[in-house]
């Protein structure tokens, strides 16, 4: 954010907690709505009241739209019917729908009475797309015309529904049973003679998605392709609405989002709230599944030490290396599914390239490995005395510095395979690869390096 | 990636090992630039060389704007100077600037040369510009008209350039001295009369970039205030050039990538080649520095537990646990920094709202440690007598496992702390905190988990 809008934002803010409602309006002038909403957020509720009423009805339709899932029933809830009516009419229909699908069904049926019939109808037909689908994302004002018209007729169509056309970019050609045939762009409507055929201008298109098709299938498309607008269709092809880029900037927003989120562990659907305006419950539900989970797995790693009691009380000191061991794995094993992670998510990874995954992540698991391993060998051998420790009898210190080397070496090859192929493992059986990569990783990593650990440490110094 | 693409691509591989011609031209046909690179990138090297004989220079030219950095000078190369003119000659100006800025010094002076004069100058204006920029990304091409004009020299002006012009969603009007006064849309001049002057109608820009800002400052206003093409401009206001959404999908998915990696603990430019096509090499080089750096920090951990020889020895069974809260600890600090970092990456948080962050992850380390000392101190004092170990004389299984759950509520609680707070500290003194969080706070909170984990054990078991 620009210091300026900053400066602006903090000047409303302080208006606010003033009730100086000149001001108010005269700073809100220059705001974006996207900046308007994000003041809203950040106002107490004694404030979010005098905003709306400072700023009226039809302002605030567009803030509105901007506002997260969890705070638009409770602010439209605050405006009178006619308000709410006039809110709600001013909004384009994509708009619309995002907040009829935010808010409890009841409440639904009262804010769909308000519309006129027309309204009412078309975003009816709306709400019957899941929210998260190309068909619950799109708008239904687009540039449409016949693929029978003239230069002239299209013009004089589009002149009259100019003003609630959300773009012209792209104009849609559809025929008589309103399939979609192909495009045109303005600019050939508008610098073509009038009596030009439509038809002799069209274009194919290329692109298009089902109103069926996952919403972020469609942002997808809109950034590999770099379209603006992508045409949304039924089974038949009939043209349905559009999908544009400021649609796609914000699924791909929140998808990029709910996939970092996922890998930290955080689980539930992503919260439209900044951070701060979070609940401490809803934190606290998002964060305590995974930590709990894993936590009692970890117990299990536990376990599995009390099988190595001998060797550990007889050389208690490889317990010191061990979380360095351990940790080491869960870096590489990290680094490894957060690349393949990615990969995946940007389509570059397809199930048949496994092998060829496993075999790079081999080898660059062993050059890791034994790069990892050299240099604490080194470190063993060459270290001052200071740093130097009393072994028990029958261990000498450089032998002892080998050992932890050759287990971090076999750690780091193994994790990074293991930390490759897992959310590949996952994707297989349809589970997000995101949610199970870093919890899965950070226990099989630990308990494979424990074993790893104390094998090695068993062997090389027969304890 | 749709089946359907996946097949042709598929076929398109086949057709070029057979060196069937016609076959690859007439499936090519069917394939937008963005999966003909993907095509490219996947084939070996004759494979490449067939491809790019039979597509053609011209064809070939939209393919090497979308190739990854490391493929375009050797892909240009393979090409006859008559056709390297060819290509660089059709592609809109900003991707001939991107792939000159891909190559080395020499090379690019040899390429200049092959362009006509005109282009030569404005490629080399644009070259000035570092390539992170607005200006290094933007393109010059675009609808520009003089303040002055009526809708009628508009359309003319605008319909000598309009094969050269990338969009004309937005039309920008400019006064004599080139600044930037406003912006019209097409449809504007499409629906109006001839002699309507273009003054009457040209509307405020709210937002212009300058041509040394961040692209990723540009990418972000226009995914905000939901543009299509924002304006670039000098420092005194005259227009440039224009960055579009296109542009801004890409900036943001490269930044997002980046910040993921980093994350992980890999460092270096992120590559822009996919995964399987980096080399081992490349791969070994990114992800080397932090595992190395971070097990040398490990051994650190190592010595902080030798301090605690005497309670080790006493009671080795504690080591048996310091896994499970050590990790715990590593957990729940990765939520909270995963968290903080997203919120400051989305503009959310300003070094002023440090104290409120620290204050709801201090209540919320509080809840998920007291959570979790809580199951496992229940887990303790009900488990099953299987499960039960025999502890040294003067310590009863009860009493073990409160201690264990007590370390862990405390380990949970401070990381949390940690975790959300290190991401801050470091912007604070201007590290990029995406590159802090994950190899930082792994160390911090292994350390402390280990000093929390022992002073517990002593104070509580007197060991």
């Amino acid at each position: 954010m620009s210091e300026e809008l900053a400066k602006i934002l903090e000047r409303a803010e302080e208006a606010i907690a003033n009730r100086d409602g000149s001001e108010v309006l005269q700073l809100c002038e220059d705001l974006h709505y996207a900046d308007l909403a994000e003041l809203f957020e950040d106002i107490d509720q004694d404030g979010r009241e005098f905003l709306t009423e400072t700023l009226g009805a039809e302002k605030f339709s567009e803030i509105l739209a901007e506002l997260p899932d969890t705070l638009v029933e409770k602010t439209l809830d605050s405006f009178e019917p006619e308000e709410q009516r006039e809110i709600l009419d001013s909004l384009p229909d994509d708009d619309r729908v995002d907040i009829l699908q935010d808010v409890s069904d009841s409440k639904r049926r009262d804010f769909l009475e308000l519309l006129d019939e027309d309204k009412q109808e078309d975003t009816r037909t709306l709400l019957r797309y899941d929210e998260e689908t190309a068909g619950g994302r799109m708008t239904t004002h687009i540039g449409k015309i016949g693929a029978h018209m003239t230069v002239k007729d299209a013009i004089e169509h589009l002149r009259g529904d100019q003003e609630s056309t959300m773009t012209l970019a792209r104009i849609f050609v559809v025929n008589d049973e309103g399939k979609l045939v192909g495009k045109i762009r303005l600019r050939d409507l508008a610098f073509n003679a009038w009596n030009v055929s439509v038809q002799s201008l069209v274009q194919d298109v290329d692109h298009s998605i089902l109103a069926t098709a996952d919403q972020e299938d469609a942002a997808q498309m809109i950034s590999r392709y770099d379209m603006l607008i992508l045409p949304v269709v039924d089974e038949s092809n009939r043209l349905l609405g559009v999908i544009t880029a400021d649609d796609a900037f914000e699924i791909l927003e929140e998808e990029s989002t709910e996939d970092i989120e996922k890998g930290a562990g955080i689980s539930g659907d992503q919260s439209e709230e900044t951070y701060l305006n979070t609940s401490i419950t809803s934190h606290f539900k998002r964060r305590c599944g995974w930590l709990v989970i894993l936590a009692f797995l970890a117990i299990l790693s536990g376990f599995v030490m009390m099988r190595f009691e001998q060797t550990l009380t007889e050389i208690y000191l490889l317990a010191l290396f061990l979380p360095m061991v351990v940790a080491a794995g869960g870096n590489t094993g990290g680094q490894a599914s957060t690349m393949v992670i990615r990969a995946m998510a940007l389509g570059e990874l397809d199930p048949e390239d496994t092998m060829q995954v496993a075999w790079k992540e081999l080898r660059l698991g062993l050059l890791l490995g034994g790069l990892l391993a050299f240099l604490i060998g080194l470190f063993a051998v060459f270290a001052p005395p200071a740093l130097q420790f009393t072994l028990p009898s029958g261990t000498n210190f450089t032998q002892f510095g080998c050992t932890v080397a050759i287990a971090l070496g076999a750690q780091v090859a193994t994790s990074t395979l293991i930390g490759a192929l897992l959310p590949i493992g996952a994707r297989a059986v349809r589970i997000d690869p995101a949610v199970i990569a870093a919890p899965a990783i950070t226990t099989i990593v630990d308990v494979s390096g424990m074993v790893i650990y104390f094998t090695v440490a068993r062997s090389i110094l027969g304890v």
